[in-house]
């Protein structure tokens, strides 16, 4: 890591990482068609599926500035290929901050020549150099038995709601000594990747330079995973989406403002996906998560944002709890509902909504915040 | 008017509106699937198009409450065609206020009686009767010439957000004189809801009983509206969009904890649909909003609104200005901006947002308010 100074800030705020040779990399990207230089470079190189090095900027996301801003992205790809003596594509670059600047190529180059000769440093501090406005480390740490070989993960985020004042994004980067494909890291990833990071929101803004990216360098060792029934393979994936919940659930903990960590639960849905839509519709909804900062048991705003969610619900088979008591059951309020619990429960700080539409299978988990003062403080009580 | 008692407040919470017999009747209705008997039963009155009477009950949504809410406004719709000799599907209520309490039949009886014996009242007092939280009574007047008669469109609303504490709805009702068939009022009044309630948005929540009714007596004694071709369609068409437009608006300006009224336009779209679909992203965005009652130009948030929309866009064509002012054009900020006038229009109560997508001919406005510390007061620091 360095300090680049790409804002007036006495940190470091340059992270390079160096990867040992063949590393497998996958990644998973923003859908916001106004994404960064970043995201649209990153894209294109997981497709080839070889890293070597990963860049991360803070204080400044390089989002739309258009040529100028590719240029610096670019500029930063060459000089770190050169160094290394790799492919220009196994550079991997991230940027983080405000929007509409685009990134200063001499900064970037004179903080690159400086990590290249730093030491290296701990998870902790490199969590800390790719965080903005996060009031603390993010990271994650898993193991599982692959192939008779114990393979480590090892991962940081960043990331306090999908933006601060004028800081936008979630960056996660996971690293592992697992052998595996490249397209099969990719599918992995992509799976936990629709439990994990696409059911969590803190504010529905989503950012326009989101990226998690995985890389494995193949060190541990255990006959390379590439298909469905590879010894290890469901150990491996079990232990990719821990890693990847914990990281989720650690950005929603510092979200803007946030008090109170909440888990969404949506069983009896058409399906997996029309369950994640509602909880996501409850989890964005500002009067549900008002009302959770109030400690305001208020199952009617819960009715309410199940039935805009657009998906397939009966308003009459709908039932919804919270911390495991049912105060509507069925399409009516339980007539012998003790609100005495569930006040209870309301008071703590992680908090649990459970909503069952009695209709399929179809189930899912979304976390989120509440809605307080903080969150108004933090992105209205400012001038940029 | 009358004195029902759904809640302990001295005030009238009953409206009563006797129609004169031939009136055409029109209605749009909230799409929450979760939504009202009184929604229910609205839809299907206006299948057949005609109406005598109108019940609005304040202080008691009857929302998510099973038989037990459906038989109580059945049992309203009764009373009143007994008392009038008219069939039972004329006569349109709403309710407003708590979900999941059912709407008590004797308070309804009794508030009923009451009401068939009073006085007529004004325009106002209807307003202020159909209320909950609103902080002002709301209103609307019209008028158009058609075949040489001037028509008047007098109109009421309700709703302070979508939703305040524990209270819901947005209920708006229009009164006119115009003589025009049933289907076309329809179809004239979904093309008005169509730019004006559909483009209006204070926290992106939509209320479980939100209803529009038109009501049209005919006894201006012109022609009768029944064809596209009619003498004095489009007059009284722009009129009826004229009065949809005030009432949506106020709705807006009363939005709970609102400080500012901020309209979105957007041009360049692929289409109307498109445009207006990129407006609510963008109106809908907690990050925007703040930033709006921060008075801080922060066109970066809008980007991303833009880009998360789902819309197609084009970030290389993009432009975002502030009160007439670009900040951006074509995907990248301008070099010789200058902030000072957008800074002096942020400091003003009514802003507008400028986005030009550069795709197609498409365009559309929407009209939400800002996100203030008020908005969370109002909805979390409260226990119900």
């Amino acid at each position: 890591m360095a300090r680049a100074g790409y804002k007036d800030w006495g940190r470091c705020d340059l992270t390079y990482v160096e990867l040992a040779e063949g590393t497998a990399v996958a990644g998973v990207f923003t859908r916001n068609v106004c994404c960064s230089s970043e995201v649209e470079l990153g894209r294109i190189g997981v497709q080839q599926g070889r890293a070597r090095a990963l860049v991360v900027n803070a204080g400044n996301s390089n989002a739309f500035t258009g040529y100028r801003g590719r240029e610096a992205v670019e500029a930063i790809m060459a000089q770190v290929a050169g160094h290394l003596g790799c492919p220009q594509d196994q550079v991997f670059v991230s940027s983080t901050g405000v929007i509409g600047v685009p990134l200063p190529k001499d900064k970037a180059r004179a903080g690159i020549e400086a990590a290249l000769l730093a030491e290296p440093c701990s998870w902790e501090d490199a969590a800390n150099t790719i965080g903005t406005t996060d009031t603390f480390a993010k990271g994650a740490m898993a193991q599982a038995v692959v192939d008779g070989r114990t393979v480590t993960l090892a991962a940081i985020i960043k990331g306090s709601g999908m933006i601060a004042p004028d800081m936008a994004t979630m960056l996660g980067y996971i690293f592992t000594d697992v052998a595996i494909a490249p397209a099969y890291l990719q599918e992995l990833l992509s799976a936990a990747n629709q439990r994990t990071f696409s059911c969590i929101t803190v504010d529905s803004d989503t950012s326009t330079s989101d990226t998690v990216l995985a890389f494995a360098t193949g060190a541990a060792g255990n006959q390379q995973i590439n298909c469905e029934g590879c010894p290890g393979v469901d150990a491996f994936a079990a232990a990719l989406e821990d890693v990847c919940r914990q990281l989720a659930h650690l950005v929603v903990r510092d979200g803007e403002g946030a008090q109170k960590f909440i888990a969404v639960s949506v069983t009896g849905a058409v399906s997996d996906d029309s369950a994640r839509r509602v909880g996501l519709s409850i989890a964005n909804s500002p009067l549900v998560k008002t009302a959770i900062a109030g400690e305001d048991a208020n199952w009617g705003r819960v009715v309410m944002a199940v039935g805009k969610a657009g998906e397939p619900a009966d308003r009459d088979k709908l039932s919804i709890g919270f911390g495991g008591t049912w105060a509507a059951r069925e399409g009516q309020p339980l007539a012998d509902y003790d609100e005495t619990p569930v006040a209870a429960h309301l008071k703590g700080q992680d908090i649990s909504i459970e909503v069952d539409l009695g209709l399929g299978e179809g189930r899912a988990t979304v976390w989120t915040c509440d809605l307080t003062h903080g969150y108004i403080s933090i992105n209205a009580d400012y001038r940029s």
